[in-house]
C-alpha cells in the first residue's frame, strides 16, 4: 500500500475533479502492474494497472488507496467491473469512496464476485493522500495549504516590502515543488504589484505543471481568476490551493480558518523591524494554542521547513 | 575529557572572575578524584579532585579543562605546584589559560618535573564551556545571551503586550535552568513595568543560584544594578550575561552586536499583529545573513528550543 500511495502523489494537482488514487498489482511477491489517475482524471488507477498487468491479473493481489469506482461514466468503464473481470484473488483498500454513486457499492461488487477485499489498510496515510478530493467533498471548497517564508523574528520581508531573499535556493526550489502539487495558486494584490510573481512551476521536467493564477483583489485583473474573499475559494476549479503571499493575505486566510496545512520555511536570519503577519483576531494567547500540530520537519540547506496541519 | 567538561558546567555562573573549570583523576581505568571550581571561585578544579584521590595520585592521568595556574594567591597555593608535589604519570590539558600570570607557565612547571603533558584535547568543547572567561579575557566584557520566546510569526506578545504564555512550562523551566547559569540576568524597564518580573530560579535545588539583576535603563531603580546603555556590560561583575527582555531591549543588544548566542524558545502557534523584534539596523537582506549558526535544537514539550551562535 506503500508504493500504492507514492504513485498517488504523481497525481496530485492533476487530477480534479477526481481523486489522485494510486495502485499496485502484486503476484508471487512481484509487481505486476503499477497506476496512478492520470492528468484530468482519466484513465483511472486501476484501469492502468491492471492494463499493464494483463491476464496475469488473475489469482493476483490488487492494492488501491480508494475504493474501485461502481458507477459506469461516458469517460470509461466502472473500476470495479474491470476488476471483477480480471479475477484477482483479493482487493486491499484503503479508503472507502465517499461519492455517493460508489459508496460501498464498489467493494459490494467484488465481493459478491466471490473476490476477498481487505479494507481500511493505511486509511490515515491515504486520507492525508488525498486531502484535496476529501476536502472539497466534505466542506465543498479546496484543501488550503499557507506557504510562508520567515526569518527567525517573523519577517516575511524587510520592513520596506523587499523579500529577496529571506529563504536559500533549496528552500525556494521546495516551494517550486509543492506548487506543482496543488491546481491553483493565490497571492494577494499587493504581491502581484510588488513582486509581478510568474508562480509557475521553474524545475526540469516539471515546467507544464504550473498552477492556475488566482488573484484576491476586489477588481479583476487580466490573466488571472480573481475573487474578492476568501470564502470564494469554494467556486475555484480546483481541490487544492496553495496560498503564497503576502503577510495579509495570508492573516485573511486565517480570520476565515480557511487554512489547513502551514508550509513553513524559515530562515536562520533576524531582520527586525520586517514585515510580519498582522493580526487576524487572536484576542488571547490560550486562543493560539492547540491549532496547529508539527507533521514534517527538514532541513533544506541552511533553512528549515516545517509543515503543520490544522489540529 | 568528557567527563571533565561536564563537571566544569556545575561551577558555570558562579566562579566569577575564575574560570569554571572541571578536572578528573583516573588511574587503572578507575576514576579516583573529580573536582570543579568551587562558588567564587576557590578551591580550584585541581585541588579539590587532588584532595579527593590523596596519595593514589601517584601514577594516575589527570585530565583539566584549562591549564593549572602557575601563580600563587593569597587564596590558596598553584594548582602547578600542587599537581607536582602529587606527582601524577600524566596531565592531559584541554586549552591554555589566556591569565598572562601562567599563560603557558603552567604546563612548562608540570614538564619542568618530568611529568608527561598532552595539551589541546578537546580543546573547542573546552571553549565553549570556558565562554564567560574567555570574552572576558578577549573582549573586557561578560558573554551575553539573548533570549527569544516567541511565535511562529515572531511574536514575543500580543500586540497590546500580553506574553503570558507564548511557551509552555517545559520551556519556562529550561529558562530557569538557563538563568542558574548566569552570574547576572538582565530586561528593560518596559519589562520591568510590564511584568515586575522575579527573574529568580524557581528550580527544586537551585534556589540559591539565583542571579543579579541588571536593568537596561536611563534611570536607576532601587534594588537593581543599572546601567545606561548595552555597551557598559563591561562593568558588570559577571562573565555570563542572560538578556531577557523585552523586543527593544533584545533590539539594542543586537544593533550594539553584543550578542554571542541566541536562545530561542518557539512555540507552535501564530499570533497575528504581535509585538516583534524592532528595527536593529538591518538595512540590507543580504547583512541578516550568515551571523547565526545553529548550534542545538531540542523539543521541549509542544515548544522547540534552538541554540544560535555568533558565525
Amino acid at each position: 500500500m506503500a508504493a500504492a500511495l507514492a504513485l498517488a502523489e504523481r497525481g496530485r494537482g492533476r487530477t480534479f475533479p477526481n481523486p489522485n488514487v494510486g495502485c499496485v498489482i502484486v503476484k508471487a511477491g512481484r509487481v505486476i502492474g503499477r497506476g496512478w489517475t492520470q492528468a484530468g482524471g482519466r484513465p483511472h488507477a486501476e484501469a492502468m494497472a491492471l492494463d499493464a498487468a494483463g491476464a496475469s491479473a488473475a489469482g493476483a493481489d490488487l492494492y488501491a488507496t480508494l475504493e474501485p469506482c461502481a458507477h459506469e461514466s461516458p469517460r470509461g468503464p466502472a473500476c470495479a467491473d474491470l476488476i471483477v473481470a480480471a479475477r484477482p484473488a483479493r482487493v486491499i483498500v484503503a479508503y472507502p469512496d465517499p461519492d455517493p454513486r460508489t459508496d460501498g457499492r464498489g467493494i459490494a461488487c467484488l465481493r459478491a464476485a466471490g473476490i476477498e477485499v481487505i479494507e481500511g489498510v493505511a486509511r490515515a496515510e491515504a486520507a492525508r493522500s488525498m486531502a484535496g478530493f476529501l476536502t472539497r467533498r466534505r466542506l465543498g471548497r479546496p484543501h488550503v495549504t499557507l506557504k510562508l517564508a520567515l526569518s527567525l523574528d517573523g519577517a516575511a520581508a524587510l520592513g520596506d516590502g523587499r523579500s529577496q531573499w529571506i529563504t536559500g535556493p533549496e528552500a525556494r526550489a521546495h516551494t517550486h515543488l509543492e506548487r506543482s502539487r496543488h491546481e491553483a495558486i493565490l497571492v494577494g494584490r499587493g504581491t502581484l504589484e510588488a513582486d509581478a510573481p510568474r508562480l509557475d512551476v521553474r524545475l526540469p521536467g516539471l515546467e507544464d505543471r504550473s498552477p492556475t493564477r488566482v488573484l484576491l483583489s476586489a477588481t479583476p485583473q487580466a490573466g488571472w481568476l480573481t475573487i474578492a474573499s476568501p470564502e470564494a475559494i469554494a467556486s475555484l476549479p480546483c481541490d487544492h490551493l496553495f496560498v503564497e503571499g503576502g503577510a495579509r493575505t495570508a492573516a485573511a486566510f486565517l480570520a476565515a480558518d480557511l487554512v489547513d496545512r502551514l508550509l513553513l520555511y524559515r530562515a536562520p536570519i533576524l531582520v527586525g523591524g520586517g514585515r510580519t503577519l498582522p493580526d487576524f483576531g487572536i484576542a488571547d494567547l490560550t486562543q493560539a494554542h492547540g491549532r496547529w500540530r508539527l507533521e514534517d520537519a527538514r532541513a533544506l540547506g541552511s533553512d528549515r521547513l516545517e509543515v503543520y496541519a490544522r489540529s
